[in-house]
C-alpha cells in the first residue's frame, strides 16, 4: 500500500470518506491540493491557469457527484517574489473560473510560502449525489471525450517541450451540462483523475464487482491521469437515452465494460509515493 | 500594504470575506494553513503535536464566532520519507483533537510533498454568529487567558532553546464553554491570533471606531500572535454577567480599552510578507 492510501486509511472508519466529495445533508463537500513540484512546474503554465486549473480539478469531482458547485474557501501558499502584477493574474484565475461556474469565493487562508501551494474547497449542493457505489452487475461502464492526452502532455512537458495551450492537461474541459442531465440514468460515476484504470479499480472496490472488458484498452489510454473526463455505469436500458442526450451536448462517449462478477486491479505503474 | 492583504483585497468584494468564518445559511466556514518553516518547524513539535496544531487554530475560529465545529476537510502535504510510525502519529493528532471537539473528519487531500503543510477546513453551526462587526461606541474590549507567552515561546524556539511541552504556542487553550455561555452579550468578537494589537486594528477598521485604552499594553503582551485567546466587546451593563460566567469557568478577563470614536492602527513589526 502506498503511504498516501496508508495515511487515509487511518480515516477510513468515517462514512464520509471515500468518494469524490463527502455528502451532509444537501451539502457536498471536496478538498484537493494543486501544488507546485507535486501537480505542476511553474513553468507550465501562466499564474493565470494555474489558479484555473486548481479550481477545474476540485469542481470537477463536484459535477462527478452531479452536484452544483455554490462557494469556494481558497488556501493559498505564495513565494514572497511574487509581484502585485503576478498576484493580480493568480487572483484573476481563480475569480474567472468560480465566476464561469457561479460559485462564490466566500473564504480560506493567504500566507507566505517557498513555492505557490493552493488548496481549494468546494461546497455544492445536490439533491440526488451519484456515488462511487451503486453499480449493479450487468450495468454498462462508459467514459466521456477521448483518453490519453493528458499522459502525453505531460510526458511533453517533463521533457521540456511545448504542449498547445489549449491541452487538457492545461486547462480541464468539464461536462457539468451533460452529467447533470444524464445523473438519473447514471448508478455510479466518479471523474477520471488519476486515470482509467485506477478509477474503474476504485469502481470495482467500491461495488465488489469486476469487468468485463469489450475491447483491450492500451496503456496510453488507461493509465493517463489528470483527464477529467467523466466515467460511470448505468443499466443497459438507459443506453439510448445517454447516448441521445450526449449527442445533443456534443460529447463523445466509449462504452468499455461490462460489470461482472470478480474484481479489477490497475496495473499502470503508481504516480503516487510509495 | 502587505501581499497577503493585497492578495485578499481582490476578492474584498464578497460579502462573505473578512470575518473569522464565512456565514452561509446556520453554517460557518473557515480554512487555515498550518505550513512547515512558516507557521512551524519539524524540531519544535511532535507529529501529534502539529496535527493537534493544526485543528486548534481552525477550531478556534469557530468558537470565536459561537459556531459548534460539526466536520473536518484535511488536505495533508507529507514528505515522501515519513515512515508508517510517523504517518500513524500525525493521523493520531487530527483524530485525537476532532473528537475531543466532537468533530467528525469528512474527507480532503493527501499528497507527497518536500516539506508537511497542512490545510484545515472546519465546517461549523451557529444560530447566532459572533461577528468582527456590531461593536457599538461606549462598548468594553476584553481578552480571555494571559498574554505574551506565545511570542516569548516563538523566540525562545527561534534561538534553539527548549519550551515547556504545556506552553499555548504548542498546545492552545480554547475556551469553547466559557464563550458559547457569553455569546449573546457580546457585540462583536475574534480569537488572538496575530497579536491582541492587530486584531484590535481589525475591530477598530471593522466598525469604524477607536479605541481607549484603560492602562498602557507593553509590545510584549500586544504584539504576540498565536495566543489564541478571545477578544470581544460587550455593552458595559453586561460586564457583571460576564465576569460571573468567566469565574465559573476559571477564566482571567482583561478589560483593556472602550470603544470610541477613532480609529486604531497596529504598530507591531509585521510578521506577514511584504
Amino acid at each position: 500500500m502506498n503511504k498516501e492510501d496508508y495515511f487515509i486509511k487511518q480515516f477510513s472508519h468515517s462514512k464520509f470518506i471515500g468518494d469524490d466529495g463527502a455528502i451532509v445533508g444537501s451539502y457536498v463537500y471536496s478538498a484537493d491540493a494543486f501544488f507546485e513540484n507535486v501537480h505542476f512546474k511553474r513553468e507550465w503554465m501562466s499564474l493565470k491557469e494555474i489558479a484555473q486549473k486548481a479550481m477545474l480539478v476540485n469542481i470537477s469531482d463536484a459535477i462527478a457527484m452531479n452536484a452544483k458547485p455554490k462557494y469556494a474557501l481558497l488556501t493559498v501558499a505564495i513565494p514572497k517574489s511574487y509581484t502585485h502584477k503576478e498576484l493580480d493574474e493568480l487572483a484573476l484565475g481563480f475569480k474567472k473560473t468560480a465566476q464561469k461556474f457561479g460559485i462564490e469565493i466566500i473564504g480560506g487562508d493567504t500566507i507566505c510560502n517557498e513555492k505557490l501551494d493552493i488548496s481549494v474547497t468546494i461546497i455544492s449542493k445536490s439533491k440526488r449525489p451519484v456515488l462511487r457505489s451503486g453499480m449493479k452487475k450487468g450495468d454498462l461502464l462508459c467514459y466521456t471525450g477521448e483518453l490519453g492526452q493528458s499522459l502525453k502532455h505531460l510526458n511533453a512537458l517533463l521533457k521540456g517541450e511545448k504542449i498547445p495551450k489549449k491541452s487538457k492537461f492545461i486547462k480541464p474541459k468539464l461536462n457539468a451540462k451533460f452529467f447533470y442531465e444524464i445523473a438519473s440514468y447514471v448508478s455510479a460515476g466518479m471523474d477520471i483523475s488519476d486515470g482509467l484504470f485506477f478509477e474503474l479499480e476504485r469502481l470495482s472496490k467500491a461495488n465488489t464487482l469486476g469487468f468485463e472488458f469489450f475491447s483491450s484498452i492500451p496503456n496510453e489510454i488507461g493509465c493517463s491521469g489528470e483527464e477529467y473526463e467523466l466515467l460511470f455505469s448505468f443499466a443497459p436500458q438507459y443506453q439510448k437515452k445517454i447516448e441521445k442526450i450526449a449527442h445533443k451536448h456534443n460529447i463523445k462517449l466509449t462504452i468499455v465494460a461490462k460489470a461482472v462478477k470478480g474484481s479489477y486491479e490497475c496495473k499502470c505503474k503508481g504516480h503516487h509515493f510509495e
